[in-house]
Protein backbone atom coordinates (compact mmCIF):
# COMPACT_ATOMS: atom_id res chain seq x y z
CA UNK A 1 0.00 0.00 0.00
CA UNK A 2 1.12 3.24 -0.53
CA UNK A 3 0.27 7.50 -1.03
CA UNK A 4 -0.97 7.85 -4.57
CA UNK A 5 -1.78 11.79 -6.25
CA UNK A 6 -4.10 11.04 -9.03
CA UNK A 7 -4.58 14.33 -11.01
CA UNK A 8 -7.92 14.30 -12.96
CA UNK A 9 -9.29 16.54 -15.60
CA UNK A 10 -12.88 16.89 -16.29
CA UNK A 11 -15.54 18.41 -17.62
CA UNK A 12 -16.28 21.70 -15.50
CA UNK A 13 -20.13 19.84 -15.50
CA UNK A 14 -22.80 19.66 -12.40
CA UNK A 15 -22.11 17.03 -10.14
CA UNK A 16 -18.94 15.70 -11.77
CA UNK A 17 -16.85 16.23 -8.23
CA UNK A 18 -19.50 13.84 -6.51
CA UNK A 19 -19.38 11.63 -9.43
CA UNK A 20 -15.90 10.81 -9.12
CA UNK A 21 -15.67 11.11 -5.51
CA UNK A 22 -18.74 8.67 -5.33
CA UNK A 23 -16.78 5.92 -7.95
CA UNK A 24 -14.00 5.98 -5.34
CA UNK A 25 -16.66 5.04 -2.23
CA UNK A 26 -18.75 2.51 -4.35
CA UNK A 27 -15.78 0.53 -4.87
CA UNK A 28 -14.79 0.45 -1.11
CA UNK A 29 -11.26 3.03 -2.18
CA UNK A 30 -10.66 5.63 0.84
CA UNK A 31 -10.32 8.69 0.05
CA UNK A 32 -7.55 10.83 1.56
CA UNK A 33 -8.31 13.80 0.62
CA UNK A 34 -10.06 16.05 -2.33
CA UNK A 35 -9.25 19.04 -3.66
CA UNK A 36 -10.75 20.84 -6.88
CA UNK A 37 -11.03 23.51 -9.03
CA UNK A 38 -11.21 25.47 -12.21
CA UNK A 39 -8.30 25.05 -14.63
CA UNK A 40 -6.71 27.65 -17.23
CA UNK A 41 -9.44 26.41 -19.40
CA UNK A 42 -12.94 26.89 -17.94
CA UNK A 43 -14.76 24.27 -19.29
CA UNK A 44 -12.79 21.98 -17.47
CA UNK A 45 -12.12 21.49 -13.68
CA UNK A 46 -8.95 19.58 -12.06
CA UNK A 47 -9.62 17.06 -9.34
CA UNK A 48 -6.62 16.27 -7.49
CA UNK A 49 -7.46 12.68 -5.30
CA UNK A 50 -5.21 11.12 -2.74
CA UNK A 51 -6.24 7.69 -1.91
CA UNK A 52 -4.29 4.99 -0.04
CA UNK A 53 -3.69 1.58 -2.50
CA UNK A 54 -1.56 -0.67 -4.82
CA UNK A 55 -0.62 -0.41 -8.48
CA UNK A 56 -3.55 -2.95 -9.16
CA UNK A 57 -5.93 -0.39 -7.06
CA UNK A 58 -4.37 2.09 -9.45
CA UNK A 59 -5.23 0.18 -12.66
CA UNK A 60 -8.75 -0.34 -11.55
CA UNK A 61 -9.58 2.98 -10.60
CA UNK A 62 -8.22 4.18 -13.62
CA UNK A 63 -10.51 1.70 -15.45
CA UNK A 64 -13.42 3.17 -13.67
CA UNK A 65 -12.49 7.10 -13.97
CA UNK A 66 -11.80 6.15 -17.59
CA UNK A 67 -15.72 5.26 -17.93
CA UNK A 68 -17.27 8.43 -16.99
CA UNK A 69 -18.16 10.84 -19.91
CA UNK A 70 -16.81 13.82 -17.54
CA UNK A 71 -13.19 12.58 -17.37
CA UNK A 72 -10.82 13.61 -19.87
CA UNK A 73 -7.07 13.17 -18.63
CA UNK A 74 -5.71 11.09 -15.19
CA UNK A 75 -2.38 11.70 -14.63
CA UNK A 76 -0.75 9.89 -11.29
CA UNK A 77 1.72 12.61 -9.81
CA UNK A 78 4.75 11.39 -8.29
CA UNK A 79 6.92 12.59 -5.63
CA UNK A 80 10.48 13.18 -7.37
CA UNK A 81 8.83 15.37 -10.49
CA UNK A 82 6.17 16.59 -8.90
CA UNK A 83 5.03 20.11 -6.92
CA UNK A 84 2.76 19.59 -3.68
CA UNK A 85 1.26 21.80 -1.76
CA UNK A 86 -1.74 22.09 0.91
CA UNK A 87 -3.26 24.73 3.01
CA UNK A 88 -3.66 25.10 6.07
CA UNK A 89 -5.63 27.77 8.76
CA UNK A 90 -5.01 27.19 12.49
CA UNK A 91 -6.60 29.38 15.04
CA UNK A 92 -4.55 30.02 18.24
CA UNK A 93 -5.43 30.78 21.65
CA UNK A 94 -3.32 33.80 22.36
CA UNK A 95 -3.52 36.63 25.09
CA UNK A 96 -1.41 39.52 25.32
CA UNK A 97 1.93 37.87 26.95
CA UNK A 98 1.75 34.86 24.33
CA UNK A 99 0.80 36.91 21.07
CA UNK A 100 4.08 37.48 20.12
CA UNK A 101 5.51 33.86 21.16
CA UNK A 102 2.80 32.26 18.42
CA UNK A 103 4.20 35.41 15.99
CA UNK A 104 7.58 34.38 16.07
CA UNK A 105 7.04 30.30 15.62
CA UNK A 106 4.78 31.52 12.45
CA UNK A 107 7.58 33.99 11.54
CA UNK A 108 10.35 30.73 11.40
CA UNK A 109 7.45 28.85 9.07
CA UNK A 110 6.72 32.16 7.19
CA UNK A 111 3.04 31.80 8.07
CA UNK A 112 0.80 34.60 7.65
CA UNK A 113 -1.47 36.00 10.74
CA UNK A 114 -5.07 36.04 8.72
CA UNK A 115 -6.80 37.28 11.40
CA UNK A 116 -6.50 39.07 15.55
CA UNK A 117 -8.71 39.10 17.90
CA UNK A 118 -8.32 39.89 21.82
CA UNK A 119 -7.75 35.96 22.46
CA UNK A 120 -6.90 34.14 19.40
CA UNK A 121 -4.62 34.60 16.18
CA UNK A 122 -5.56 32.92 12.70
CA UNK A 123 -2.39 31.80 10.97
CA UNK A 124 -2.50 30.70 7.39
CA UNK A 125 0.41 28.57 5.94
CA UNK A 126 0.93 26.37 3.27
CA UNK A 127 3.57 23.72 1.88
CA UNK A 128 4.30 20.06 1.93
CA UNK A 129 2.67 17.91 4.52
CA UNK A 130 6.18 17.33 6.38
CA UNK A 131 6.38 21.07 6.57
CA UNK A 132 2.54 21.59 7.85
CA UNK A 133 2.87 18.99 10.30
CA UNK A 134 6.01 20.19 11.85
CA UNK A 135 4.67 23.37 12.28
CA UNK A 136 1.43 22.07 14.30
CA UNK A 137 4.28 20.14 16.20
CA UNK A 138 5.75 23.72 17.08
CA UNK A 139 2.71 24.77 18.38
CA UNK A 140 2.02 22.13 21.13
CA UNK A 141 2.51 24.21 23.96
CA UNK A 142 -0.23 26.32 23.23
CA UNK A 143 -3.87 25.47 22.95
CA UNK A 144 -4.71 25.33 19.38
CA UNK A 145 -8.36 26.01 18.64
CA UNK A 146 -9.51 24.98 15.12
CA UNK A 147 -7.57 23.50 12.43
CA UNK A 148 -8.91 23.43 8.86
CA UNK A 149 -6.66 22.21 6.11
CA UNK A 150 -7.73 22.11 2.49
CA UNK A 151 -5.83 18.82 1.51
CA UNK A 152 -3.23 18.32 -1.30
CA UNK A 153 -3.37 19.69 -4.60
CA UNK A 154 -0.17 19.55 -7.13
CA UNK A 155 1.30 19.59 -10.50
CA UNK A 156 4.32 17.99 -12.22
CA UNK A 157 7.34 20.20 -12.33
CA UNK A 158 8.21 22.04 -15.50
CA UNK A 159 11.17 19.39 -16.87
CA UNK A 160 14.08 17.31 -15.74
CA UNK A 161 17.44 18.17 -15.51
CA UNK A 162 16.48 21.83 -15.16
CA UNK A 163 17.77 24.15 -11.88
CA UNK A 164 13.93 23.18 -10.17
CA UNK A 165 15.19 20.89 -7.91
CA UNK A 166 17.42 23.70 -6.19
CA UNK A 167 14.07 24.80 -5.54
CA UNK A 168 11.80 23.47 -2.92
CA UNK B 1 -29.09 31.38 -5.27
CA UNK B 2 -26.65 32.21 -3.20
CA UNK B 3 -23.03 31.39 -2.30
CA UNK B 4 -22.84 29.03 0.77
CA UNK B 5 -19.85 27.66 2.72
CA UNK B 6 -20.68 24.70 4.57
CA UNK B 7 -17.73 23.75 7.45
CA UNK B 8 -19.25 20.32 8.60
CA UNK B 9 -17.14 18.31 11.07
CA UNK B 10 -16.98 14.86 11.10
CA UNK B 11 -15.38 11.60 12.49
CA UNK B 12 -12.33 10.70 10.59
CA UNK B 13 -13.22 7.28 9.24
CA UNK B 14 -13.09 5.56 5.97
CA UNK B 15 -14.99 6.97 3.32
CA UNK B 16 -16.99 9.63 5.15
CA UNK B 17 -15.61 12.24 2.08
CA UNK B 18 -17.78 10.26 -0.25
CA UNK B 19 -20.55 9.65 1.84
CA UNK B 20 -21.28 13.70 2.37
CA UNK B 21 -20.25 14.55 -1.29
CA UNK B 22 -22.63 11.66 -2.28
CA UNK B 23 -25.22 13.29 -0.83
CA UNK B 24 -25.49 16.40 -2.21
CA UNK B 25 -25.06 14.84 -5.65
CA UNK B 26 -27.92 12.21 -4.86
CA UNK B 27 -30.03 15.12 -3.99
CA UNK B 28 -29.26 16.80 -7.32
CA UNK B 29 -27.38 19.97 -5.24
CA UNK B 30 -24.00 20.78 -7.27
CA UNK B 31 -21.02 21.08 -5.18
CA UNK B 32 -18.95 24.12 -6.27
CA UNK B 33 -15.56 22.35 -4.22
CA UNK B 34 -14.97 20.49 -0.99
CA UNK B 35 -11.93 20.11 0.82
CA UNK B 36 -11.13 18.30 3.65
CA UNK B 37 -8.39 17.36 6.25
CA UNK B 38 -7.46 16.45 9.97
CA UNK B 39 -8.37 18.89 12.79
CA UNK B 40 -6.46 19.48 15.82
CA UNK B 41 -8.70 16.09 17.50
CA UNK B 42 -6.80 13.22 15.27
CA UNK B 43 -10.49 11.54 15.07
CA UNK B 44 -11.95 14.64 13.72
CA UNK B 45 -11.73 16.01 10.05
CA UNK B 46 -13.13 18.98 8.93
CA UNK B 47 -14.41 19.52 5.79
CA UNK B 48 -15.33 22.63 4.08
CA UNK B 49 -18.01 22.59 1.28
CA UNK B 50 -18.94 25.23 -1.30
CA UNK B 51 -22.64 25.28 -3.14
CA UNK B 52 -25.14 27.18 -4.93
CA UNK B 53 -28.32 27.22 -3.19
CA UNK B 54 -31.07 29.18 -0.61
CA UNK B 55 -31.86 28.96 2.34
CA UNK B 56 -34.72 26.07 1.69
CA UNK B 57 -32.02 23.88 -0.05
CA UNK B 58 -29.59 24.97 2.92
CA UNK B 59 -32.06 23.57 5.40
CA UNK B 60 -32.66 20.31 3.82
CA UNK B 61 -29.06 19.53 3.30
CA UNK B 62 -28.71 20.31 7.12
CA UNK B 63 -31.15 17.72 7.75
CA UNK B 64 -29.85 15.35 5.37
CA UNK B 65 -25.91 15.55 6.92
CA UNK B 66 -27.48 15.48 10.88
CA UNK B 67 -28.96 11.97 9.19
CA UNK B 68 -25.28 10.55 8.39
CA UNK B 69 -24.25 9.22 11.42
CA UNK B 70 -20.56 10.68 10.78
CA UNK B 71 -21.67 14.25 11.14
CA UNK B 72 -20.41 16.19 14.15
CA UNK B 73 -21.29 19.56 13.50
CA UNK B 74 -22.23 21.45 10.77
CA UNK B 75 -21.91 25.52 10.83
CA UNK B 76 -22.25 27.73 7.72
CA UNK B 77 -19.62 30.41 7.04
CA UNK B 78 -20.42 33.74 6.52
CA UNK B 79 -18.19 36.61 4.97
CA UNK B 80 -18.79 38.93 7.11
CA UNK B 81 -17.45 36.76 10.10
CA UNK B 82 -14.92 34.49 8.40
CA UNK B 83 -11.77 33.91 6.63
CA UNK B 84 -11.57 32.25 3.77
CA UNK B 85 -8.49 31.27 1.61
CA UNK B 86 -7.85 29.06 -1.31
CA UNK B 87 -4.54 27.99 -2.65
CA UNK B 88 -3.32 27.53 -6.57
CA UNK B 89 -0.81 26.75 -8.59
CA UNK B 90 0.02 28.22 -12.05
CA UNK B 91 2.68 27.03 -14.78
CA UNK B 92 3.68 29.83 -17.08
CA UNK B 93 5.46 29.17 -20.02
CA UNK B 94 8.52 31.54 -19.96
CA UNK B 95 11.79 31.64 -21.60
CA UNK B 96 14.93 33.59 -20.36
CA UNK B 97 13.34 37.24 -21.55
CA UNK B 98 10.18 36.49 -20.06
CA UNK B 99 10.70 35.44 -16.84
CA UNK B 100 11.52 38.12 -14.96
CA UNK B 101 8.84 40.04 -16.25
CA UNK B 102 6.47 36.74 -14.56
CA UNK B 103 8.41 37.36 -11.15
CA UNK B 104 7.36 40.65 -11.43
CA UNK B 105 3.57 40.06 -11.33
CA UNK B 106 4.67 37.31 -8.52
CA UNK B 107 6.22 39.67 -6.65
CA UNK B 108 3.10 41.83 -6.70
CA UNK B 109 0.96 39.27 -5.39
CA UNK B 110 3.73 38.41 -2.65
CA UNK B 111 3.15 34.59 -4.62
CA UNK B 112 6.13 32.24 -4.29
CA UNK B 113 8.04 30.64 -7.33
CA UNK B 114 8.09 27.23 -5.98
CA UNK B 115 9.46 25.60 -10.00
CA UNK B 116 11.61 27.17 -11.89
CA UNK B 117 12.42 25.47 -15.16
CA UNK B 118 14.12 26.10 -18.72
CA UNK B 119 10.75 27.29 -20.61
CA UNK B 120 8.58 27.32 -17.75
CA UNK B 121 7.66 28.77 -14.12
CA UNK B 122 5.46 27.38 -11.28
CA UNK B 123 3.76 29.92 -9.01
CA UNK B 124 1.78 29.49 -5.74
CA UNK B 125 -0.86 31.58 -4.89
CA UNK B 126 -2.87 32.07 -1.53
CA UNK B 127 -6.24 34.25 -0.89
CA UNK B 128 -9.71 34.80 -1.59
CA UNK B 129 -10.87 34.67 -4.71
CA UNK B 130 -11.27 37.84 -5.78
CA UNK B 131 -7.53 37.92 -5.16
CA UNK B 132 -6.76 34.88 -6.74
CA UNK B 133 -8.71 35.89 -9.81
CA UNK B 134 -7.40 39.00 -10.15
CA UNK B 135 -3.85 37.52 -10.23
CA UNK B 136 -4.57 35.29 -13.17
CA UNK B 137 -6.33 38.38 -15.29
CA UNK B 138 -2.59 39.69 -15.04
CA UNK B 139 -0.90 36.96 -16.43
CA UNK B 140 -3.17 37.41 -19.37
CA UNK B 141 -0.61 38.64 -21.59
CA UNK B 142 1.45 34.90 -20.92
CA UNK B 143 0.80 31.51 -22.26
CA UNK B 144 -0.77 30.21 -19.14
CA UNK B 145 0.18 25.56 -18.93
CA UNK B 146 -1.51 24.76 -16.51
CA UNK B 147 -3.73 26.17 -13.21
CA UNK B 148 -4.75 23.50 -10.26
CA UNK B 149 -6.50 25.06 -7.58
CA UNK B 150 -7.84 23.75 -3.72
CA UNK B 151 -11.05 25.52 -3.38
CA UNK B 152 -12.18 27.16 -0.75
CA UNK B 153 -11.48 26.54 2.94
CA UNK B 154 -12.22 28.87 5.32
CA UNK B 155 -12.74 29.23 9.61
CA UNK B 156 -14.98 32.18 11.34
CA UNK B 157 -12.83 34.93 12.83
CA UNK B 158 -11.93 35.29 16.92
CA UNK B 159 -14.47 37.38 18.00
CA UNK B 160 -16.50 40.16 16.80
CA UNK B 161 -15.87 44.08 17.53
CA UNK B 162 -12.13 43.17 17.62
CA UNK B 163 -8.83 44.22 15.67
CA UNK B 164 -8.99 41.88 13.00
CA UNK B 165 -11.07 43.79 11.05
CA UNK B 166 -7.63 45.79 10.10
CA UNK B 167 -6.06 43.07 8.74
CA UNK B 168 -7.12 41.12 5.50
Amino acid sequence: MRKMVLSILVDNTAGVLSRVSGLFSRRGYSIESITSGETENPHLSRITVVVNGDDIILEQIRNQLNKLEDVVEITELHNDDSVFRQLVLVKVAAKDSERQQVIAVADIFRAKIVDVAKESLMIELTGNQAKIDAFIKLLDGFKILEIVRTGITGLPRGGAGDIEDYIS
